[in-house]
């Protein structure tokens, strides 16, 4: 299972990318996206602690692409990946350079017909 | 004045997308920014009709920038262009090439400090 985690300082972007994927893709067992936008407590903003335990919570992917919008949003999901522990799961970790809403589509499409991380990432650049 | 139309099938994004950017600017005399993500009743999709009213609108605006996220948005945006009446209103609009979210902040950004629309594609072209 591939993990998604967008990251946005508006959880509405997020939530809406969330929702537009899931219409596409229906329940897939190959695919888990985490919206991750804002604060954590209804403002714009970003959260790194949240971003960590969204990574937290998709231990168990296979790998975990992360997907941001502007630049204080990539900003602190670096943050959140320097604050893993645990190397293991820092090492399934990617921060996508991408657009946000079009590239964490194509690669939740991608990874729900279970392709591999490459094969997703791949997709994600040629956009 | 340069108006800007933000189209997704999620109005929840495009909903964000303007918030974040009126976080930013703030009130500007130099730039109006339109929501019209998905269909109007509240469902996941498009509005080429919706589109078009946001497009006339801003009839006063000098320029109107569209900016669509993934294909059908996209073509959403041709449709509601083709179907403008007034050539003097369907020259000053464009349908921006760029990535949604990013590519309407960097916009909004410029216009609200009174660029021209060719600095505010150049802009946009360098994300």
């Amino acid at each position: 299972m591939i993990g998604i985690i967008l990251v946005s300082h508006s959880q509405k972007i997020t939530d809406g990318i969330k929702e537009m994927i899931e219409e596409m893709i229906g329940e897939s067992p190959n695919v888990e996206v985490i919206s991750c936008g804002g604060t954590g407590d209804g403002r714009l903003g970003t959260n790194s602690l949240m971003i960590l335990d969204s990574i937290n919570y998709l231990a168990n992917a296979s790998h975990i692409l992360i997907f941001g919008d502007i630049g204080s949003a990539i900003l602190c999901a670096e943050t959140a990946i320097d604050l893993i522990d645990d190397p293991n799961l820092s090492g399934k970790v990617t921060l996508v350079d991408s657009p946000l809403v079009e590239g964490a589509f194509a690669a939740a499409v991608q990874a729900s017909v279970n392709c591999t991380k490459e094969e997703i990432l791949k997709e994600v650049s040629s956009i």
